[in-house]
């Protein structure tokens, strides 16, 4: 069935203009003025309201089995809270165990990923090493539309992994056509503070942050970033939440390497005070990594995020409900890590960002969907609003508000790290694959209705990054004067 | 009469892809798979080409005044030499003298614009300051269609804006929502260092460089970023050549602000060696402002076009013969400035960008076209290929070479400074406003038929920044505890 | 007489070690174990204490006629009030209102400091230019003992220094052998900014700070630093308070330029907060410039101190009672600049310094002593405990604690910007000129016993950019293959 | 026998002055004007020279026995040569094979090291990690004057230190007041890339530079200063080759962290071109690691040094003959890494630097003496001339020209990367423990002669550090509001 919808404002990445937009057969039909209603169409009126691209959140994990337990928001509840927010994709991770072949992992994600709601992909981490890994990073790529990597340089004695990782994943995700990401920080270092918070006594959420600073997470991006400069291959930065982080995209981009950073809503607007509050399992609740940052760092992000050092927007959405944080009572490391936030990411990144003038709505655009699209090449079938791309979109009335609340929310977690929090500029319908699910507070969200988001290798930043180092080994090294050597290479 | 682009590969900044394009009454009136030839229609075939937004270059100095003698090209060569390189449209400059009213400046350079091939609009240079400029900046915003001004902070004893300029004229064009674009090199130290060069007996064009070395661009390119983000307003750096300036444009970024760099196609791949050149006339052929300079520089300048530090190309084109040249025979300081470009920009650009892997082709119409045309707004008229733009296109063959000589160019000047330079990727073919004005070789510029581009205010990065700086400015400034000055500010 | 100082641990930059120190005829006699004392010499027991080089203050203004009125403390009051902190030298500051020759200027303050209880020597300010100007420099360099020239970068309509100023001076500095130092903040904006805020209704001293933001200082400071790269003079940055500042600092010092950098007291630990206090007069007695600043700032200024960014720390001290400052009462614009603090400096750095591990001893005696000695040229007879040296000492007591409190200060001033802090490590005793003059409390400071220091041109430091300046002159600027002008300079 | 050296500048890292110097028992005696020459002293004509503490090499290998080869210079050959240029003194490492007990290998070197005519101390590296190690570490540095350890970045599969072992040993080091060095290179890519480049053909010595490229250490270095700054200890960057690891430095610094640097003479004036030299010879002679580098880099390094980023300059002294180069004849990786210059490095940097304007000669003394006994904690008996000092001292005449050749050289080795460079500025004499070793070429060193140089624990800055962590340490981590917990610590 046909949605029309009338007299908004469309917003683009690029521009804005007064247009109505045509959704069928999943597909957006027609962006124009005065566009006719085909028989039984619902028309939306948009009056006053944005058309936006649904949001892509580049970063969830539904459902994942962590420090013991399993994130309470499963692939159906998560994207449906999503969907209630305006987000209408995401990309999650395959995390296989350590000598876990990266296929096996990959299918049993791919089953329980079948209920979701929304559209979704899949990043696979690459946790361990051996010529299986190799392998099956080429059919991923090759036969499962997996276009990106990740890697954890954090969780010493599970997932982590390591320089010698490092190198050879990087190294093959170029040959593939692929785009690495990690998680920055250093992890031996996390190992130790950790080891020296427990022996002085700190057990509590408290030393969560202590365990981790900012330097942890900077020196860790500075490493993944030249590891993948010298081999000659973009690099994607996950929740870059300190600006030791940022200062080491900023100097790499301004050499012109391709890197990109993505900064999680719940970063840029709440404060490491948190782990410090009276009540255990309030601390608890935040307890995610990277942690929560004092001010100067966010406002270090919210620059970055201005001046294009940051270039997506997302959540780490992994929820655990108190009774599970509680694992951890007695020693915070075993505090199953993640906070929530995928239903309520555009919306902070609104109020924050456009309503304060650090964002042009289609910087917005940009920064939550658009952006996401090209890194991970689901551009421009996601990501913009044009004739012949998904129908996956979101009215946004900027003048309503809304207070953030456990008790409102989709989500299903007992807790909202932005509890209380009234924004202004909601969305008050979202349409995926051309349906309406979310009406003026009436989420219509179906379980299973979301398709696996197959994304080809080699988007053209890769091809260029492949062309350059081609082009580079193929330059003669000469040996001056040396005539049985001219071309400095093999003879 | 229309013309139908059949079978070529659309380019633009955000995505490529197989299409047709049909122009007709000036307008791009369909972007699509096997579009149909209207009756009449001119065909063109691109198979295994390119379709680009033709390009913008938003700085030339088409027959300018200066320094005793005018500029050889003028407005009807100047951009018919454009239109032969792919270049569809500039930004050019009034610029009043000293004590010279604003208004009378702008009518004198509409006057003579009147006779070019292409689209054009203008930037308006403050040279000095009293209220009549204030009121003139504001007509010329809201009734004339600049919204750009231009500050040379160089040119002692002429043209320069000190301190006291600057600050005025940004703080004005933040009001009106027009965006200050600034020359930077200090004028003192130039002035300072011509002067010990002279009295050293330096008087060839060798001591040029010596004269105006990067630390005096980026002192001055800092000076004006760090006004401007005192003041709130956006800022643009013209012909930004040296890495200290790079370095003060990522600084800044990286705080948030809003600040746009502009790179020539000469200063990315010329040497400044070519000051020392025997010959005396090809030495003064390349004296221009700020000067070529070493590898160092512009491996940098690609470095920052690569990682969102710069955003336009252009050319500063402002050529002189070499009999005017001449007229610095004996003192280099009255060498006329300036060198060409306008018609090879886009060649230069793909052959270095592209080809090396640097840029990716939709990269290289940002660079070339979109971005300009978003800042000064221009967009979405022209800077992208959508039904509803001009017709303003070119088709690029990747494949094709040529030799870049002063025997073949169609500029109106006895001099090249990429003579001998062999480009691969060249246009075919150039449409302006729904007309092809070079095909093959073939120049069909008609005089006169040039529009003057009005550009509205207010681009949507200047109303983000005057929201923000409004909020900034109600903020309380509490003075704590004091029951009769809560608010802080006025009583 | 002579003085004995038996029994402490010698503290310079280099080393410390116990040893004895004999004093007599106002010049340090020996330093070593168990010296013997001469007949009738003062005794003093330094067990458990350090006996280190009498701190020197170089930045001071001491009853300077300054915005309609006179600093309360005069030559003496404020000499003697250093000895009783432990400070035996300052170097304060010669300030000709434009049009006044400067020797005549130089006279008047020699007259007002024969009064002096302690050493002190003079910067003079270059306020405009002539020839004049140009002439009484070399004459108080070669003929007055006048080696480092000021040049106030702020203070519009009054003693700026614009660019013209600061190139010319600059360069006649270097000629002379003589250090040029600057008061980095852009005084067209502090202007522009002062009118917005009284504009708005901002009259008290909460706009103080406002006017006058971190930008404005560090794009100052840089352009200071890049006209002295380019001209090839060292330059040294008086009361650096923004890390905008010390970064400027920063990347001139890693490109090898000899930049100096100066922190006040009052900048490492006070919080821009005092201007909001609800207290006018409180408030209001804070009003410097530049202003105190956040503590984002100060913990940049340790670092920076640390680091060896920055290498003296002085006070500006410059006073002004309650009934001057109230001169602003309605317009913050007209309260008097200044704070004190040159009794108080040598104790606030030694326990928020050396208490909290940020320095080492030696470090303390380098940052307030040695280095203000070397670079203003006053090294070995200042700012070491050596036999041949000044006998200018100070024995510290490491446990004592002392409040600081306007109550119990010599500073001639009704306020103290460090009222209410106790520090831990204070001078029990000062020997000036080998005379005690502070003995636990008692000061016997003595009017006109202050020598004018004469400091002589030509420190290394400047022999060596002299020489790297000629050299870089004399390289040859060949024009290649040109027969006719080989040597690229006069013919 | 004493010694009296009369009527030369004495240059200290301070200051300069006339005086003579008299030596005794191998020790100064005094320094003063007009000395008398005790009965049978050897009297030193300096008139017209410099007098200076003799150079400290930090980083040499005498006999290393590496890569399946032992270095061509044993503790006399290189020790003596050093004598010949005015070094007094070296810092040698002691290397244990992995799983080798550090005190085994200890105690293997000082054998090894009796021979030495020179005083010599030694760095131990920390190749692997278990509890031995732990405990010889705490051996070493109370029981045997070691107060630094190396730790090998580089060198995979063999003496190569992963993130475990510098966390570990860098903890350790800080416990034991002891300051922790580090080659920084990331070994896992410099592994990496030799395969690459070997698998693509290039086997010779042009490939070297290649496969350790300026990214590969800058990132190390960035690793090691974090790694040092998360866990509160100071850290020493040996041989710093790249402006990457140069930034690294300068960030940290600017931080307040106490990172020193290192540059090798080498490393200062050579060029990366000499791998290419069609002579394989030649071009493996100059294997080394780090490499050879651009002149952006050397002109990198002397600002770092100028700047106070580098505090050091050594050699790397670890030579081997061409036989021994030849052993890597078919595979760059196997050629023995190591050149020479312990002879040469004085003369190499007071000519391009203090000549060229670049050092004063106090900074000379600084880098090539002061620093390195200060920071390695063997001042004030090493590094300045004074009165109780070690005699190690080197008369210098700044207009003796030398022209440096392996024809020449007292170095045991066949190869000179210094050769043909005539410098100006050359040791007349040299004084080792107060005996006249060097006299106007006339080699005089004993065999034997050198004495092991126990260097003890806790210089001030690392009892700066430590007071500074355990303060940190020490404040509450308040959970606001907790009563049960209100010192956030443990319970």
């Amino acid at each position: 069935m046909a949605i029309l919808i009338r007299g908004g404002t469309v917003v683009n990445a690029d521009k804005s203009w007064r247009a109505d937009v045509l959704c069928e057969s999943g597909v957006i039909q027609a962006v124009g003025e005065n566009l006719d209603a085909p028989a039984g169409a619902t028309v939306i009126d948009a009056g006053g309201q944005y058309v936006m691209p649904g949001g892509i959140d580049p970063h969830t994990h539904m459902e994942l089995p962590f420090m013991g337990t399993t994130a309470s928001d499963d692939f159906y509840t998560g994207t449906a809270a999503g969907l209630a927010g305006g987000t209408t994709s995401i990309i999650d991770f395959v995390i296989p165990s350590p000598k876990q072949p990266l296929m096996d992992a990959f299918r049993e994600w791919r089953g329980w990923a079948e209920k979701a709601a929304a559209d979704y992909g899949f990043h696979v981490a690459v946790t361990w090493w051996d010529d299986s890994v190799h392998r099956d990073m080429g059919l991923l790529v090759n036969e499962h539309g997996v276009s990106s990597f990740k890697h954890f340089m954090a969780y010493k004695n599970a997932i982590m992994a390591d320089d010698e990782i490092l190198v050879n994943s990087f190294a093959r995700s170029l040959e593939l056509g692929a785009l690495p990401t990690v998680h920055a920080e250093n992890g031996e270092l996390v190992f130790q503070l950790q080891r020296q918070l427990l022996a002085r006594g700190f057990t509590g959420p408290e030393a969560h942050p202590l365990s981790r600073p900012p330097e942890v997470e900077g020196e860790a991006a500075n490493r993944a970033i030249r590891i993948a400069q010298v081999l000659g291959v973009p690099v994607y930065i996950v929740h870059v939440s300190a600006k030791d982080a940022l200062e080491a995209i900023a100097r790499a981009r301004s050499e012109g390497q391709r890197v990109f950073g993505e900064v999680l809503a719940g970063h840029l607007v709440i404060d490491e005070s948190v782990y410090r509050d009276p009540d255990w399992t309030r601390a608890a609740a935040h307890v995610m990594s990277p942690p929560f940052r004092t001010k100067e760092h966010r406002d270090a992000l919210w620059r970055g995020l201005q001046g294009g050092l940051l270039h997506t927007t997302a959540t780490d959405h992994c929820v655990f409900c108190a009774s599970q944080k509680a694992m951890g009572r007695n020693d915070f490391t075993r505090i199953p890590n993640g906070c929530g936030g995928v239903e309520d990411r555009m919306a902070v990144l609104w109020d924050q960002g456009v309503n304060t003038g650090r964002l042009t709505p289609n910087e917005f655009v940009r920064v939550t969907s658009t952006n996401a699209a090209q890194i991970f090449n689901l551009y421009p079938r996601k990501g913009t609003v044009a004739a012949g791309a998904d129908a996956d979109l979101v009215v946004w009335d900027p003048q309503a508000t809304r207070t953030i609340s456990v008790k409102t929310h989709h989500q299903n977690v007992d807790f909202n790290v932005f509890e209380g929090m009234t924004v202004r500029g909601v969305p008050t319908h979202t349409v995926s694959q051309g349906e309406l699910v979310w009406a003026n507070g009436d989420l219509r969200a179906r379980r299973g209705a979301g398709r696996y988001l197959k994304r080809p290798a080699n988007p053209g930043y890769l091809q260029a990054s492949r062309l350059a180092k081609s082009l580079k080994e193929t330059q003669p090294v000469r040996r001056e004067g040396d005539a049985s050597n001219q071309a400095g290479g093999p003879g």
